[in-house]
């Protein structure tokens, strides 16, 4: 398990309740001593004790990649690159990586099991994405919650599945990797347009509007990218976007929000103390689809508010004109 | 307009600061005389002052009727009989008529277009339906809101979004009478049911893992009753689904949450001092659905807590295994 976040500490407690041994690297010295000593991710799901029998936290990333099977990428987008870059490029050979990130390789518009793919010379086969409409604070909880597996490879999809499945995890494999990896982007684009929308007052009625034409645009970009088959009203799909664009504790929708409220993208970046991935995710998308020119009105009207300045107010008045 | 609620005030203060004259029939004689002196309906978004020149309220329903080019139905499903029923059977002769009940005729299983069509024998091509993600207390505050006309006669429904269209509001058509107006009663069982969850501590994972497994449930009725291509992404669907679903203050939501927590179906209703619609929604559509033998996980679920006193916790459980 690479990285100490809360969707990382989340699937740390499902995989190893179930069974599974877990190295888990994270980078910060402290956090590391601190589960050792308490059980506890002090920063994370902190109600959370891992049983230290079968979790076990490091700091050397060699070392714990060196002895696990699967690879769960958890780390935020931003860093997966700098942490990936440390191994050799044969340090994944035989094993199969699961992608746990939603966000792109900053800079590169790449996937990050593309970007996996690449860099270690791994066949698709051997990766898969998870995602499903699930706050790692519920799975803290043990609330009721489904996650599904994407992967070209069957195989590999039901073997993870049933790596997570328990008492309150559902998880269902699908074909759709690269749909369900660009998705699980797409969303936050969604989710911060729809807090830039809440932040110059539009109400309840836009925001379902919002959200029903997301699926829409989610659904051309997809299917531009790659035709096959997707039901986009499945759990991997709408089920992710609603759980984020309806969450009123989504770090996209907040810095949308603010930015919606006049705040400059610095300040709201500078106020909340972190990017909310969104922010990237535009850029990306919205550069992705310079070349294939799918109407994604949402996509470029944040790209508009956020790259170039334009003052939010114009942009969703024109945004609005396009959605029906 | 037939009825004083809330989203009868909304229309007809979009209707009448868009020019028409509205012959506003409701059957409280009190609030009839409190709008022509004041202006304001006193129980419905009374915040609202209405242009007295334009919009005439009376508790006569037959000169109302007789006065007017259309007929905008929005009293509860439950009293729409009654009131239609006083009207002789050619008193809508050459009239045309829009449906705003997100219901069915009680103890008939019938929609109410269809109703009306065979009553006052008028063809459905005199007929349409008004659905969108549209909470009416966000109309009084002149929030952006999306209206689609759904009516198999395409210049009847683009003629009404014509009256509609205004500042804050976007109308557009839609040939899809039916399964629009089968979806807006549907969406009434999905916020109960999600009521019900909730009311058993269910959280936001599963909540949108059940309005994602409800767009395809919807999907999969409507395309049996009527395999029209549709699309179910669409605001007059799924916009419709979601404002519902995730408001706070749906009645709907509200008195499944009271039977989730422990409340019977008797004192639920006794306790909220009305009924919610889902309630007989959930009996006509799983009544109908006995021919079409459609899978309808989630409507049967419903059905089985509130008319076959199945107990909620079993219920659901039962449910959460068949969703994915």
């Amino acid at each position: 398990m690479l990285g100490g976040g809360s969707w990382a500490t989340a699937l740390t407690k499902i995989l190893s309740e179930n069974g599974s041994r877990v190295h888990w690297w994270m980078r910060g010295k402290d956090d590391v001593q601190h589960l050792l000593r308490t059980r506890h991710n002090p920063r994370y799901l902190s109600s959370v004790a891992h049983d230290l029998d079968r979790v076990r936290p490091t700091t050397d990333l060699k070392e714990a990649v060196a002895a696990a099977d699967w690879l769960v990428l958890a780390v935020p987008a931003a860093f997966v690159q700098g942490a990936l870059d440390k191994l050799d490029r044969d340090a994944l050979k035989g094993k199969r990586v699961i992608s746990a990130i939603k966000g792109m390789i900053p800079g590169k518009n790449v996937l990050v099991t593309d970007y996996v793919a690449e860099r270690f010379r791994l066949p698709h086969t051997r990766l898969g994405v998870v995602a499903g409409p699930c706050h790692a604070e519920e799975v803290a909880l043990e609330k009721q919650s489904y996650l599904t597996i994407g992967s070209p490879d069957a195989e590999l999809a039901e073997d993870f599945c049933r790596l997570l499945r328990n008492r309150y995890v559902k998880a269902n494999p699908a074909s759709d990797l690269d749909g369900i990896e660009y998705c699980a982007v797409m969303k936050n684009i969604i989710a911060l347009t729809g807090g830039i929308a809440h932040g110059l007052g539009y109400g309840d009625n836009f925001q379902a509007v919002l959200v029903s034409n997301a699926v829409q645009e989610m659904r051309r970009f997809a299917h531009a990218l790659n035709p096959q088959p997707r039901d986009l009203s499945g759990s991997a799909y709408l089920g992710d976007l609603l759980v984020t664009a309806y969450s009123q504790f989504s770090r996209n929708r907040t810095f949308g929000s603010m930015v919606g409220r006049g705040y400059s993208v610095k300040s709201a970046q500078l106020e909340m103390n972190m990017i909310a991935e969104g922010y990237y995710a535009v850029k990306s998308i919205h550069e992705i689809n310079r070349k294939l020119q799918v109407a994604m009105p949402i996509t470029a009207a944040a790209y508009n508010i956020l790259y170039e300045k334009i003052a939010p107010a114009i942009e969703i008045e024109l945004l609005k004109e396009k959605l029906k």
